[in-house]
């Protein structure tokens, strides 16, 4: 298989053969074309498969795999919008197949990602879980009874849920999403608008915080409040066996998970407590799903 | 079939019959044993049947459905809570089917009415729906890619979702629950509370606020608030096409679905806005999703 995971700054491609064996793992910079901005990530993508052709003459792909970030239809193949990137509704699937020849399972990165953890990662063996990545967003994927569940692509948008109505305006154009308090960028940005200390990231911020820094700390305990209402919010409702947390967030490991898992207890009663584990794929969570998905479609083939 | 919907106070039941007309509709008392509260439940679902045998001595039940509240987990067939009539983990499936001597299709009764809902009323023809019940309490049925979603009997508590993590301390013992603010309960003793005015329900408050009482206007106000800002959530997350309304608060009609509809607008940004449905089946939808569950069982004989 030929897999591609198209992230806002980087592509990160390889290819499987039939062993699974990851050949010629790389990372290359997303192309934007203002004009034909879909039509230029599959453009690059069969560039992809032209150099991995020359570097691996013996391993011929028999499908192919492509996830992007935004809003996705998988059922349709369709890319429905991505702010970023900039498509509206552009059949990436059918362009990805026409100009590669080849059968392509097109999807959504964070639901690619989770399907991943759940197949092989940190979700093994629950039927019902969410996996949530926090980073630059918050992002999330939804596993029910077994299944992602994507709901024409608008499922598992945990960063741009709710949490604060008097809270400050999301890029999405919402007011108080979970990631304006909660996300990676959000920690670091909320501290040095505060203290008038800029720092490159939350890790700074963490850091701070346990060096006796009261804004410090006071940020990253909001941050982890807003993640435990909106956790216990999904408990109330999904009921999910696991919530498995990723990206650049879950790095800080028990400074986020013990203070996290406390006040999740503090907001449940008779509901069900899900445990509160790290993602176990890391970064490559995306493109292997992507790839998981790209074998579904023909078998074990390469 | 036999069908009962068991309820905190009164059990609804019905015999069902090859054509599906429901014979002997009746409402009886829930019975109540601090002993043996799961028995209790099934020796009355005895009685019913042998009540309906010498009514309609022409119709044999071939199946049994029996519904209830609390949490319910229909995979192992166990009754696992209800604070209301005092069972934990009860074996409520075995002990029907050998008291009744019938295939007994036990359920929750929410799920119950959700899935009626879904497969004859006003959820009707979509895959991804919830139906929320609101009246002394708030209950939810979740429906994912056309099945109900359970989660071993802990999903859908939409109305022990956290609202006001600053609110007061619900029955259920977490913080905040939206029960407290927009039940119809909560609305009548949110406003008798302020105003020093007793009230029998919402209706009245909501009478109130029509002819200009501010203090009815804000508590109807804060419940639609709190309704709008959990369906939020639930859109951003699980992505529903519909939200059905059903139960007494739903009989407010326009006063609540119009504010409702205009407050979730201002709420979300590139979300799916999902229809706001009121309920078509009413207070029986339950029974009838338990009728429907015991046939699921069967096929299509009485």
């Amino acid at each position: 298989m030929l897999a591609a995971d198209v992230g806002g700054t980087d592509t990160k491609s390889a290819l499987v053969d039939a062993s699974g064996r990851v050949l010629g793992l790389r990372r290359t910079r997303t192309p934007r074309d203002a004009s034909d901005p879909a039509g230029a990530i599959v453009a690059h993508l069969a560039r992809l498969a032209e150099g991995y052709r020359a570097q691996f003459p013996d391993v011929r792909p028999v499908a192919a795999g492509l996830s992007v970030p935004g809003l996705v239809d998988e059922t349709s193949g369709t890319a429905v919008f991505s702010s970023n990137l900039g498509w509206r509704d552009a059949p990436m699937r059918a362009l990805a197949e026409s100009t590669l020849g080849l059968p392509t399972a097109f999807g959504h990165d964070v639901r690619a990602a989770g399907d991943a953890e759940h197949r092989l990662g940190a979700a093994r063996g629950f039927d019902d879980a969410i996996v949530v990545v926090i980073g630059t967003g918050i992002a999330g994927a939804i596993i029910v009874d077994g299944r992602p569940h994507a709901s024409g692509g608008y499922a598992g948008e945990i960063g741009h849920s709710l949490s604060d109505p008097a809270g400050e305006r999301c890029a999405c154009g919402a007011v108080g999403c979970l990631e304006t308090i909660a996300s990676a960028s959000a920690v670091a940005r909320r501290y040095a608008s505060r203290s008038g200390i800029g720092v490159p990231g939350a890790r700074e911020v963490l850091a701070a915080a346990s060096s006796g820094d009261a804004i410090a700390a006071a940020v990253w305990d909001e941050a982890v409040d807003a993640l435990a209402e909106q956790f216990a919010r999904l408990v109330a409702t999904l009921a999910p066996e696991a919530i498995v947390i990723g990206g650049g967030l879950a790095e800080a490991g028990s400074a986020l998970f013990d203070p996290l898992g406390q006040r999740l207890d503090a907001l449940l009663s008779f509901h069900r407590r899900p445990v509160l584990v790290r993602a176990a794929l890391g970064d490559d969570a995306g493109l292997l799903g992507t790839a998981l998905a790209a074998r579904d479609l023909v078998g074990q083939g390469a």
